[in-house]
């Protein structure tokens, strides 16, 4: 699987703009030899970027545009004033099939509020839903939805299981991966009716292409139990930001007690290549982006704080996902799992 | 504040029942010696327990019950069978004023549904919530719902704000404890109306025994951001968690990265004291216990698997509550912040 394959980048989008996108976009280059960019947004500053890497530069194009979404604009403001910025051009290149993916730092709220204006939900999908890549003991899993919404009804987290397993199809190669749904732990309130109507039918129903394991609680998360872990974007986007503070807060931890006496500092010194592996598997840029699931196009969304090696993640994560030709298989299991509790329910 | 104070045990509860309560008890005494002890469950294995801690024998009294709650009994099978059984006379003791507080390492949803019906929610409280202590960078904050209900509207979400504080008055000897509702990062869906709602009140009305913070992320619980952080019980219970599952993972990488290589195993031996340190930091039984709050009487939740160390931890939490007089003054701030908000709906 060498095609090629057009990534479009908002180069504006982020704290730092076309300083960590330009860059990252190179650092990805060098792992996937197989992309060609358009660059949306100021034509002057990318251009200054590029320069310092001409490998990119010669695969790049640029497309020239006047605005930009603020950081902190409202959805609605975005979606109003919007058109002809950096990130609605990124986005509609995905739609004219200039580019088969589209990478942006840029504000959440507004990437998905204009993604879903110009690129539509899938027809099947009421809701769209943010995937993230989480990183486990054993390699990584794929939780959704971690913010795109707030609740999910048993419909829309069925189809999230049928989206994220679409995705373990694309990134981990696997035909059937294995699913959960996120709950808690205490009997009597295992999960609220919605959970459990999601449970009863991926459970009874028969030929889909993932291998449904039932309920899952939060330990188990890490614990590479499963490839994709299903809950409501309240739950999930609070889920992956405790997990991102708990490693944050252990690595101070660490820190401090390596600093306390000269034999800890010494011992650390000594066992600096098993820290130098563990700061890798610990990094928060490994597994930088978010992936935009439901519509028709795939949206990646970069941490908007991140550097370069943070953005080339991102950009990775966009070229798989291109590879893929995830969205015509998922738009096929869509309908035939519709189709199926469809007829259970008219049973 | 030395004034001795009864703990009701439910001896037969947790994996491993009075072996791992007794001892637990013993440890939690030599640190507070203001103790005295019931004892529920079967006479001669508690007794035969205490014969190893001659201290504790000595300030104990054992009750014989017959019947024990198995750790997978549903909770309405425990209310239609468990009258008699150690749970439920050990709860009974807190409301017949015999004991000052309940401990159990019982199964939770038995636990909750058995302290609700002989306890009952305090007047004003239409739902109890679990609160945990949750270790920060600073020292500790305390969570809640962790998981007594699924789901809150605005009223509990603020009532969970005041019982929170006034746990944090109890345990931290704070006036006007900090508190935060937790929520999600992405501006447009800042929240459900329920959560809004709190937030309102919360902000709005003057006079409460608290410092309201506003919003408060997950990747901030750990950083001490606050002293209280309110959130509804399943996401709650997802994000205490996953916290848990990532310091095990977390733990799982540096045991990994420590033993990879002769430099590292050595870097490690030298640092062992500073390994020690982070070691406890992380230890999961420093801080065991969750508190039932909203009933007319204090119910401490150890966890079934735990060991002495941990049940002791979960013993501590039940005597430093104990001597709060928690109920009582939380009963008066829950009728204050009622009229206000009525005042307020009225205006």
């Amino acid at each position: 699987m060498l095609a090629h394959r057009t990534i479009a980048l908002d180069a504006m989008g982020g704290d730092h703009g076309p300083n960590v996108v330009v860059e990252g976009a190179s650092i990805s280059l060098t792992r996937h030899p197989g992309m060609d960019f358009i660059l949306y947004g100021d034509q002057k500053a990318i251009e200054e970027e590029l320069q310092k890497f001409p490998a990119l530069a010669e695969r790049s194009k640029i497309v020239h545009t006047e605005s930009v979404i603020a950081m902190d604009a409202k959805p609605s403001q975005a979606l109003r004033r919007g058109k002809g910025s950096s990130m609605w051009s990124a986005i509609e290149a995905v739609k004219n099939e200039e580019a088969h993916v589209t990478v942006s730092a840029g504000n959440t709220g507004a990437l998905m509020a204009m993604s879903k204006l110009i690129l539509r939900p899938m027809s099947a999908i009421e809701r769209p839903a943010i995937a993230a890549l989480w990183p486990t003991v054993k390699s990584e899993c794929i939780v959704l939805d971690v913010g795109a919404n707030i609740g999910a009804d048993a419909r829309q987290l069925a189809d999230f299981a049928l989206m994220g397993a679409a995705m373990a199809r694309a990134l981990f190669h696997l035909e059937r991966p294995s699913v959960a749904l996120l709950n808690v732990g205490v009997e009597e309130i295992k999960g609220d009716e919605d959970v459990k109507q999601a449970h009863a039918w991926l459970k009874e129903t028969n030929g889909l292409p993932l291998d449904y394991r039932g309920f899952l609680e939060g330990d188990q998360i890490g614990q590479g139990t499963v490839d994709v872990v299903v809950v409501e974007g309240f739950a999930g986007n609070i889920a992956l930001k405790t997990a991102e503070g708990t490693a944050k807060q252990i690595g101070q931890y660490l820190r401090d007690a390596m600093s306390r006496t000269v034999f800890s500092k010494l011992g650390a010194m000594l066992a600096r290549g098993g820290f130098k592996v563990l700061r890798h598997k610990m990094d928060p840029r490994r597994v930088n982006g978010g992936t935009f699931l439901g519509l028709n196009g795939v949206v990646i969304k970069s941490h908007g704080g991140t550097d370069a090696l943070g953005f080339a993640s991102a950009v990775d994560l966009g070229y798989e996902m291109a590879q893929s030709g995830l969205i015509g298989r998922l738009a096929e299991d869509l309908v035939t799992f519709h189709h199926r509790i469809g007829q259970n329910a008219a049973e």
